[in-house]
Formats: C-alpha cells, sequence, structure tokens
C-alpha cells in the first residue's frame, strides 16, 4: 500500500540542531517519489563513525539540522511509474550517496562513489533539486532508483544496514587487490570494518589475522572466522610476522607507523588504509621499493560494488554483528562509538523514531 | 675460440680502491667457467647511478677495491659443459645480481631480486663461492648461466647495455600496472631511466608526459616519444593536470611532494617509485582515500622480466641514448652523471680498458 504523500510532509526523524548537538527528535519532509524514484520505509539505519565526524562538524562546515545515517535497510512502499528495478515489498539498502551523474568516466567505470560531477551524500549535501538532503535516521527516504540495492532474502535487514557502508568499504579493497584462497589478509583493527573484514576475507577463502590494540576481541575475532589474532602494538610482533602478509586493511583511523606495517608484508605485498588519518603518514626511503609494495586508499565503494557486497554476504551467509538501539538512546550510543564500545555496529530500530 | 684460463688471471678492470675514491685501472682475477657459466666478454657497461653511490659507500660499508658495473653488454666467449641457455658466440648481457636461489617463493615467482636467501649483487657483494663480486668495469665476466640474459640482434650492444638495470627498472612497473593503448603514463625526470621510461611507455601504446625540472630536455623528450612535456615545478602545472594521469613514474631520486604527485593522478591511479627518496616522504590523509590511488615502489626486474624487457626493446626497436665513454675518463663521468650533464645514459667501451 502507497504511502499517502500526506504522510511524506511530516516524516519522524533525528537531528543535530547544529554543529556538535546532541541528536534530538523531530520531523522532515521527503518528496512524493518522481518517476524514477523510489519511497522506502526505513527499518534499521547503522551508526557508522562518520555519523558522529559529521555532526560535530569534523569533516568541515555541516548543514543543520543534520539528520545523519547512510546505512539503511528497508523496504519498498512506492514506486515511480518509470521505475523498473525494484517493486513495492522489495528489501532495499541505500548506502553514502543518493545521486550520481551515472555518464562520467567514473560512473562509467562503476566507481560513482568519485562521480566527476559530484555525487550527491545521503545526508549533509545538497541534491540537485537544491534541498538539503536528510540521511537515515529517520522513517521513510525517497530515492532515484540506481541508487538503491537490492538485501538477499538471506540477510535480515538489521544485520544487512551495515553492509551498505561498513560492508562495502572492506569488500571493495579486498576484491580489487585479490583476496582468495592462498592469500593472507591482516585486518588492523576490529570495529564496524574490521569485523566485517574479517568475515568477508575468511568467506573469500584467505588465511585471516586480525591485529588489534584489544586483547579482549581475540574470541570474537576467532568466532568470527580469522586464523589468528595478534596484540597490537608491539615491536616484537611485528618483527615475528616480517614477511607474512600480502593484504593489510587498515580500518583504524589514527595515523599509523606504515614501515611497521609494510615490513609485515611480503613482495608485491599491499597496504590499503580506509579511515582517514589525522595528518601526514610517512614512509621511509627503502619500504616501498624493496619487495615493490603498495600503500594505496579506498573509499566505500561504486553502486555495482555495493550490490555484489551484499550478493556475497547473501550467499555466504554474512551479516554485520550488531547491537539494536533505539532512538531515544542514539546520544549514548555515539558516546559508546566514540569510546570503542560497541559490538560491533549500533544499529537503530527505525520503529522507535 | 675460448678464453683461455690462464687470461682469466688478470683480467683488465676499473676499480675504486677505497670508499669515495677515483676510480683507476687494475687487473682482477674471473673464475674459469664451472659446468653452469658463462664466460663473457664484456664490450660494453652503462654507468648507473648506483655505481656512484657504492663507490662511495653511499649505501653503507661496500666492499673494496670495488669494481662497479652492472649493465654489462658482451659476447660470449666461453661455456660449461651443462650451459645450455648459450653458446658461445651469443650477444649477452647480465644485470644487477649474478646468483639467486631459483627455488624460494620469491624466485619462483620471477622476483628473483627479491630471492629470500639473498640475491648476490653483480658487484659489491660476496658470492656463493665466499669471494667478493666483481662488475663490469671489467674485460670479462664468468656468470652461472641463468642469470645470463640473451639480447637481441637488432639491438646494437652498447645502446642494449642500460637495459640491463635501467630498462627493466621502467619496464616492470610500466608492465605491472598495465600502460596501453588508452592509458596516460608521465614519466618524472628525464635521465637514465626517464628517457626509457617514455619510450617504453609509447611503444606499449600509453600516451606519454614528461615532467622534467629542465626545459632544454624538451625536444629530446618529443623526439623520443612524449606528447606532452611540462616544466617541474610549478603548482599552475599541477592545478592544470589534476586528475589526469593513470600512471607516474617516479625516476628522481630526491624526496617528492607525494601529495602534489597524487593529485594529477586519475581515479585508481599509481605512483610509483623507482629510486631510494633521501629520507621519508610523506603523504596527506585524503591523497590516497580519495580516488583509491596507490602509491608503489618498484626495484628493477626478475630474470624474466629483464629478458622479456630485452625482447621488447629488441621488437620494439628500442635502445637507450648513450654516451661512449673511454675507461680513462670514467671519473669525469661520474662527474657529469652526479651534475645531470649525460644524453642519458654513459656507456663504458670496454676495449678501452
Amino acid at each position: 500500500m502507497p504511502t499517502a504523500n500526506a504522510a511524506l510532509e511530516k516524516v519522524r526523524a533525528y537531528a543535530a540542531p547544529k554543529a556538535g548537538s546532541a541528536l534530538e527528535p523531530t520531523v522532515i519532509r521527503r518528496r512524493p517519489p518522481g518517476p524514477h524514484d523510489v519511497l522506502i520505509e526505513i527499518r534499521y539505519t547503522g551508526i557508522c563513525h562518520s555519523d558522529i565526524d559529521q555532526v560535530r562538524g569534523d569533516w568541515g562546515q555541516g548543514i543543520y539540522p543534520m539528520v545523519p545515517g547512510h546505512e539503511i535497510a528497508g523496504v519498498v512502499t512506492a514506486v515511480g511509474e518509470r521505475v523498473t528495478r525494484h517493486a513495492v515489498g522489495d528489501r532495499v539498502g541505500v548506502g553514502c550517496y543518493v545521486e550520481s551523474c551515472g555518464s562520467c568516466v567514473n560512473c562509467a567505470a562503476g566507481a560513482e562513489q568519485f562521480c566527476a560531477r559530484g555525487m550527491t551524500s545521503t545526508y549533509n549535501a545538497v541534491g540537485t533539486d537544491g534541498e538539503p538532503t536528510m540521511g537515515g535516521y529517520s522513517t521513510h527516504i525517497t530515492v532515484e532508483e540506481r541508487h538503491v540495492l537490492r538485501i538477499p532474502d538471506s540477510i535480515p535487514l538489521h544485520r544487512a544496514a551495515p553492509l551498505l557502508c561498513a560492508g562495502v568499504t572492506v569488500y571493495a579493497p579486498l576484491r580489487r587487490w585479490r583476496a582468495a584462497r592462498g592469500t593472507r589478509v591482516a585486518v588492523v583493527g576490529m570495529g564496524g570494518l574490521g569485523h566485517l573484514g574479517i568475515r568477508l576475507a575468511r568467506a573469500m577463502g584467505a588465511e585471516v589475522t586480525m591485529l588489534s590494540g584489544s586483547p579482549r576481541k581475540e574470541d570474537d575475532a576467532r568466532r568470527l572466522g580469522a586464523h589468528h589474532f595478534h596484540t597490537l602494538p608491539g615491536p616484537e610482533e611485528f618483527a615475528a610476522q616480517a614477511g607474512s602478509h600480502d593484504l593489510i586493511l587498515n580500518t583504524a583511523p589514527a595515523g599509523v607507523d606504515q614501515d611497521a606495517y609494510l615490513s609485515l608484508l611480503a613482495v608485491d605485498g599491499v597496504l590499503v588504509h580506509l579511515g582517514i588519518a589525522d595528518g601526514p603518514t610517512s614512509v621511509g626511503p627503502f619500504s616501498l621499493v624493496y619487495g615493490r609494495k603498495v600503500v594505496a586508499g579506498s573509499m566505500i565503494g561504486g553502486l555495482r560494488e555495493t550490490q555484489d557486497t551484499l550478493d556475497f554476504c547473501g550467499a555466504a551467509g554474512i551479516g554485520a554483528e550488531v547491537e539494536l538501539v533505539d532512538a531515544a538512546r542514539v546520544n549514548e550510543a555515539f558516546a559508546k562509538v566514540v569510546a570503542g564500545e560497541v559490538r560491533y555496529r549500533f544499529v537503530i530500530d527505525a520503529a522507535t523514531l
């Protein structure tokens, strides 16, 4: 049953009124679905660390009131007349962006997150209609159909939501750098990204090592599929593991000792950074040339990669490990994310908004 | 006609008696060919910047007297009884190393330069026989056959010699990072490596840009195949070229502004360092993640890659641009290399030793 357009004038949401404010209940407007739009009743939205960064204004001037959320899982309740990809009742997701041109060289290559004309973030951006975008901490969202992904039936929606950002963020570099049977993958940091890194790398057939700052996470790491677990930091650990990894996914946002990580890599090894460091990171003159090693970055993924992530997880039976929270506790959840006290992703139950 | 073994006791060479000394004429001993050895009459040897570094002792404690030279081209004059790859009269070359185990994981992968048991450098190393190795600034050298490469008939030997180090050093990353028709390759620095980088990238079908500190090299760059030439440094040049390259080969040994070079790269672009910087180089927090870019190192090449370099150059009609020098002028040539006054590789005529 289509949602009445009148209801779209009063969509419940949680917003930060200004930079650094606590989030509070509000009501926002969503546009009625245009010919190519899908209206989604949101069921669950993951809390990504970047939600906190943007609410704080750490990424530059934000747009307020800000409704965060770009790990959205829900069900289609209405479709525009020309929509072909989705139907009412479909289980769908929305990730970090809701618009991209679809025709530039990067979009054509499936890298819509780097759309040459600029992609439109799911929130904290201005859409092509001139209106600020509002994210998934809300009960409904209207999105152009190309930017809506299908969620396989085998993944519960609350465990699927984090795949739309955290999942594709680890899936894309694992695929690009060919994690597979016979490769040795280390994941640095066991949070929202890292715990999915273990599961995905393991499902791809790799030998998986978790490098975590917290020894208390060893049991979880092994349960999720890690073959090995090492506590960081520790020079003796680095020396013992020299040359023993083919790919390292660094999910930790803080600056790192790149030379130490590069020493862990075998010839042709690759260190991929998935987070934004606090400042410049340096590398010694021999660390890359000797062993012809690679330092790379990666940032979420394209639409096809995001769908591939969901399809792969559906086939492999992978969902995020989540803690459901009521909307009223979102500020408390933010504080716990900052303190590293979440196992391993908070997901807001939209029924409580 | 095999060289008499007695003659191998008195092989003419140029050596540095101690760290930082000028090179002077001397006589060295070469071993008679063992069952798997090839004896080569050296015709030409290129002068690589690393020869100068090592004579100076800049790479740590050197072994003296030191006979440099690892860009060796010559003709086989004797072979051991079990040699199958080469015959007397063959035109052959020797590159940066003369021994590798052949069976470790890196050798098996064709990356003998990273042999896990340690490769033996062509000079300034101790071979498995316990004797110091002596390089190509000499009239003869005895080398195990697997480490001897075939030089195609179409390449004059003096123009082939620099391919054994400089050539493979640019060929390997161009292949690994898929320079081809439709890719845009920039080469930083127009010296021994850079001038070959232009020719090889052009022959692979790429659109080639030379980024040089010296505007006087534009005519040469275009003659060698560069489609574009830009003088460095210049912030306005960087801004105008933002996102316009797929692959940058940095042949300049000095530290560089990596963020500036990374800004020149398109999505998925790769910056490869081929030299050893003077110290750590840094990269800003967004430079790699946004555009999922890559910084990589590369160091010469494996035996197969070296042979591929020679075969590719033979088929494409590529040789190095060289200035022949008599052995008596080798110290003068060293000074000119340091001053950047060579177009584009000095090659010692072994007949003058």
